[in-house]
């Protein structure tokens, strides 16, 4: 089944303790799609400026990724330099332009209409509910957002929440987003928000899926009745080259192998987060979507094998 | 087969968001003692003061704990105070007082020596050295440590690794004592000091077992030729009340559970490390050690087969 996703396409200059990469290809959409991409078809809803060539649509168009949703605009595209010198947790932004997404106003391809999934990567909260409400037949809604929206346009952001059937957030945004720091209170407080399930991203150390009683597919359940978490981990890396659009290959490589199957079970659900940890894991070896991009379906097959050697007892 | 345990029994009196508790009994080889005997005979070697009476006796025997080797020395026992008021995964040290600890000289009992593992809880090095250097025929010896020795008695530490097969320690205390950011880096790094295999405690996140070609059970091997590390979760706990000894107690249910079966396979290897996890997630639960005096075994088996399912994909 195929996904629409709405979101970044834009332009990264960073710095890690690898080194300085100017202006890589980069953006919350470009990540995801290309992660999902290797699982399922992709469909981007965005905008470019005159900057976004052909070099950037082969991107893209090598990976079979649907970008006529892709809107070019006069001007130039998102721009966002960044940091990781002192933690690889956490990037330092030092700059953020928003060039022609200032004026970005999403627009749905009528060829994009038949998908199944929909993913709101992080952009305004106000864009990606309006996306929602343009799709009101996907069977299952995803997002993420991040701390500037959660500080600063929480009213927005909650009336966003209410579409979502799963939110993906890191361990800090979820924590600021409930007013709570218990991983656990915070999630059940975000669930009353709107979406069922909560996956929490913890960097280096994975990611725990949170889920209720309307969770499609919830574990077993405590003595409470309240639904077992899923943890999936990250791998220990030799070196983390570049965390930028980690978290976003985490959500492409979760809905995308989702979408790929036929029904939502608790393995496949197992088997989703598992993926976007491999593919989160491939996103740091390299700068930008470098990794992505190389990738193949035997190495994904083949990390997915090492994940289940990593963590399971038998 | 028999543990000996060498470390500090002390009063703690402890804060966290959860409350105060004053004087509660702790130090790291009571919490790791508790934690093991649910698995395996315990033998304590310690010091404590006259404030050591009947009801501390009383917790230990009631866990058949062996406390023949803990000395009665005239004045207080280790005394220690701290919070956790803004971060729960580390302690803030208010107050140490040593007190009959400054003069502690271990003294093996003759009915330990026939331990087949040996456990060197945190405590001066130097003590750690000479215990271990008392026991020559003991299979198995583990330890831990801390930053304050890493940063001030660094070349008594390095000599005391020289003879673990397995230390234990925290994420930011194998950084610091590798001199180097990245986790599997810095493992490597520590593995060539003595200790065949590393477990690197990760707080809320878990712990990571780090391996090389003479640990006893090893993984399966990358391209590289080097073993998979394996990742035991933990649990997200409702209320985090008190973590004091949560990584005494993982100690204990690692090398409770190792010392308790005939091989050491790496399936008995990774079942040790979830039972670690578990003890670590049950000590969080009370102050001091109030949980694990109260703990059954079910319970235990209960929250193993919970850890299994937050974490495996079938």
């Amino acid at each position: 089944m195929a996904i629409t996703v709405v979101g970044s396409v834009a332009y990264d200059s960073i710095e890690t303790p690898a080194g300085r990469k100017e202006r890589c290809l980069g953006g919350a959409a470009t990540h995801f799609a290309l992660a999902a991409s290797f699982f399922t078809d992709v469909r981007v809803i965005a905008v470019v400026g005159e900057d976004f060539g052909p070099e950037q649509e082969a991107v893209f168009k090598a990976r079979n990724i649907d970008i006529r949703g892709i809107e070019r605009a006069p001007g130039k595209s998102f721009f966002w330099e960044g940091s990781y010198l002192e933690n690889l947790n956490e990037a330092k932004t030092h700059a953020t332009e928003l060039n022609v997404f200032a004026a970005f106003e999403p627009k749905i391809p009528d060829v994009y209409r038949d998908s199944d999934f929909l993913f709101l990567a992080n952009i305004d909260p106000v864009l990606q509910k309006r996306v929602r409400e343009a799709m009101p037949d996907v069977k299952l809604v995803a997002g993420d957002t991040m701390n500037y929206w959660i500080k600063d346009h929480r009213p927005a952001l909650l009336d966003m929440l209410k579409g979502l059937d799963v939110l993906v957030i890191n361990d800090t945004e979820v924590r600021m987003l409930a007013g709570n720091n218990n991983l656990l209170q915070a999630s059940r407080i975000v669930q009353k928000f709107g979406p069922h399930t909560l996956i929490v991203k913890h960097g280096e150390y994975g990611a725990t899926a949170f889920f209720n009683d309307k969770s499609f597919a919830p574990n077993g359940t405590n003595a409470q009745g309240e639904p077992t978490p899923f943890r999936a981990p990250a791998l220990p890396l030799e070196e983390v080259v570049d965390p930028t659009g980690a978290g976003d290959s985490f959500a492409g490589g979760f809905f995308g192998y989702l979408a790929s199957q036929g029904e939502m079970t608790p393995a496949v659900f197992r088997r989703a987060m598992f993926y976007g940890s491999v593919m989160g894991s491939f996103a740091c070896e390299r700068f930008g979507t470098e990794r992505l991009q190389q990738a193949t379906r035997k190495e994904i097959d083949d990390r997915f094998a090492l994940f289940r050697e990593l963590t399971h007892l038998d």
